[in-house]
């Protein structure tokens, strides 16, 4: 049998993980592959004393892995996108094959990155980018190849999913479980790229981009984090039938594709509103097969290696073969690319959840309700609570049918004008997700 | 661009699903096929006004679509056993690539007709034949490819899953539902197979096949319907935090394999327990990976016709390069195939949930208590309902720890042989479905 040889950069959490899995299940990879996958040799920057690599070499120098003309496929796993750019276009210019779990990277640098490669003649593999361990790049550039997808929306962050799940479930509040989050090592120490959407956002641009053939434009994703989310929404969410995730959202709308990441409210009886702690999950349509949805672990080191090594074999499968990979990075030929308007957020129709302090008197409601009425929002359901001991003011909820954001700002400066309103309104989008 | 010639032989539901499907997303398929993909030959028994194939040749006899030397794939969409066989063996021996929907056929027939495939140098490609738009074959044959398999279980008949849903949802009676699921063109005219397990167990040996590497052995799967399913138990279930679902389930135990298809309650935080109407969905817990949950449409003309041409497009990806399929039928190269052992269901072990009739009298659950503690069965949870009006027998419904199903009958047999319990004892499996 052949050896394809592997060389790694990187012995963190992902990279020790590949270097174990490769080890563990060693002799079912080469039955499946068609050829014996053997690590040739690693880069790692700094000593891991707690990832021994026996017998293979490791160089400081990681561009050293990268032209060594004895490694077949180059894995990135060092993350950022300064050195691991580099890496992996010396990687391509050598004629390796790459695989990558970096999804900063590709999203922001794919467009460069896969033209270089299709130049040099070799593939980029990245499944571990989006959904850890979730095979959701294969089944969307594979196993739904005979679809026109008509959106997609997952939750594609577990620290989010975790806060947010714990939230609901314990009443607890937004700092607190973040803490618990970063002690858990679900969390990085710099917490801001799980919270404030961005780390989704990456993903998602990647999702899309297979998902309707377009360039990845990472600069034009709408991104709203969770932090200013309240237990108190959760709760009246909850009262309402709903739960708040954080989503990633892209969809083919008429004028164009909507990019998005929000929190959302989405019915409790939907699989996504019970996709709970770090478990990520995507949900996608499309126009043969309906609704499909992938769930599975997000991130860790064993579920994400499960990805890397499953592209690993992917490309062994055709190296045994001599031949090259038969699915180009995004699904489509490089010629078929091709750029679509993104909607501006302004533009995007979503349902509503809003809430408001009011003050507690005859005739409010009404003039919310007819602010609504003359900008055409209808109220689909409307809570007012009781005003708590010693309080002149209540909180008010309301769901509205869907809008276009650009109306529904509008409707909310005239509502927030009011006299009897105090404050501004918080305002969350909601998704029914029906297919 | 190349093209590749498709001979589509069926033009029934799927199979002009198919045909549709190819005209209808033509230009997407092409750019991700990166050849032309057409129906070049119509093989088809009958008339089928409904399916107009426009200028495309149809052929009564199917044999000269299997022999059509401009045929590159042969696509078998007749269903059944024996003209589907010769058809597809013709194919075979005539050096084209096959695509089928046909779990029977594969079940039944498979381990010979991937060894006259690889002979051939031909690939048999059958996503569509397990949970119809889903792609779970990819997922465990690509996707997963890292991974030893520990178990999987799934809801993979349609028309069980919508008799069990609405039996749960509406408080109606199995064959109520029946007849309605009939009506609705779910089940079929003699809908036995979808009833007593025989299509769940077809699909359950064709993933346990790819997740452990062994051949296809249809007859040694345990096979249990839902028709003795009652409402009562539905409802008893719902009290104690269970749905019952028809489950396939394949585990590597520890003294072999188990492979079996019956009723299962599942705890109702599940989200397979939140599969419901004629959805599908498969559950795959890999060492590495963890649980993964793929879900969506296991039936009908588009979704199943969505899994067809994506195992086209697989095909056509290849062909336009001019090379060979790289994925081997079973996952895993032919001369690593390995026969298992089959666990009997005496074996198995599961907990169980009991539903007996009882005497209203004092003595009574602590007779059945001792038998049960005399076993080392353990009683996680009892419930005793009171006696219905002028009644003096009552429902007693039990939960236990998990027991090997031999020891589980002797319990059984000797509560049912108390004078106090009348009849027999409703048993039906229980899984935690925990990864």
């Amino acid at each position: 049998m052949k050896t394809v040889r592997v060389g790694l950069c990187g012995l963190g959490t992902v990279g020790g993980g590949t270097f174990k899995l490769l080890a563990a299940n060693e002799a079912e990879i080469a039955d499946r592959a068609g050829c014996h996958v053997t690590v040739g040799r690693v880069g790692a920057r700094r000593d891991r004393p707690d990832c021994p690599t026996g017998g293979v070499p490791v160089s400081r120098e990681l561009m050293d892995v990268a032209t060594d003309p004895d490694v077949d496929i180059l894995v990135e796993l060092i993350g950022g996108t300064d050195t691991a750019l580099k890496l992996v276009r010396t990687a391509i210019a050598n004629g390796k094959h790459v695989v990558t779990a970096n999804k900063a990277l590709i999203a922001e640098h794919g467009n460069t990155l896969f033209a270089e490669a299709a130049e040099a003649g070799v593939s980029i593999c990245y499944e571990a980018a989006v959904a850890g361990g979730i095979p959701i790049i294969k089944a969307l550039r594979e196993g739904l190849a005979a679809n026109r997808v008509q959106w997609l929306a997952g939750i594609i962050n577990g620290t989010g999913n975790f806060i947010l799940s714990e939230m609901r479930d314990k009443g607890r509040e937004f700092a607190d479980v973040l803490a618990e989050a970063q002690a858990l090592g679900y969390a990085e120490a710099d917490p801001s790229f799980d919270v404030d959407g961005t780390d989704a956002a990456h993903k998602l641009v990647i999702l899309a981009a297979i998902a309707f053939g377009m360039p990845l434009e990472f600069d034009k994703v709408y991104t709203e984090g969770i932090s200013a989310i309240e237990t108190v929404d959760v709760d009246y969410a909850e009262e309402l039938g709903y739960r708040i995730k954080h989503l990633g959202i892209a969809r083919m709308a008429e004028k164009g594709i909507e990019l998005r990441v929000h929190p959302t409210l989405v019915p409790e009886k939907r699989l996504l509103a019970n996709v709970n702690g770090v478990k990520n999950a995507v949900l996608v349509e499309g126009d043969a097969v309906g609704p499909t949805l992938y769930y599975g672990a997000g991130a860790g080191a064993e579920p994400t290696a499960s990805a890397v090594v499953a592209d690993i074999v992917d490309l062994a499968r055709n190296l045994a073969l001599g031949q090259a990979p038969a699915v180009p990075e995004l699904g489509v030929r490089t010629t078929a690319i091709a750029r679509q308007p993104i909607l501006a957020i302004e533009e995007v129709e979503t349902a509503w959840y809003l809430r408001m302090t009011a003050e507690d008197k005859p005739g409010v409601l009404s003039e919310v309700a007819s602010i609504c009425s003359r900008a055409g929002v209808s109220i689909e359901a409307l809570i007012q609570k009781e005003p708590a001991e010693g309080e002149t003011r209540v909180p008010v909820i309301i769901l509205t049918n869907r809008t276009r954001e650009e109306e529904l700002n509008q409707v909310a400066r005239e509502i927030e004008a009011l006299e009897s309103i105090a404050g501004s309104i918080t305002r969350i989008r909601m998704e029914s997700l029906d297919g």
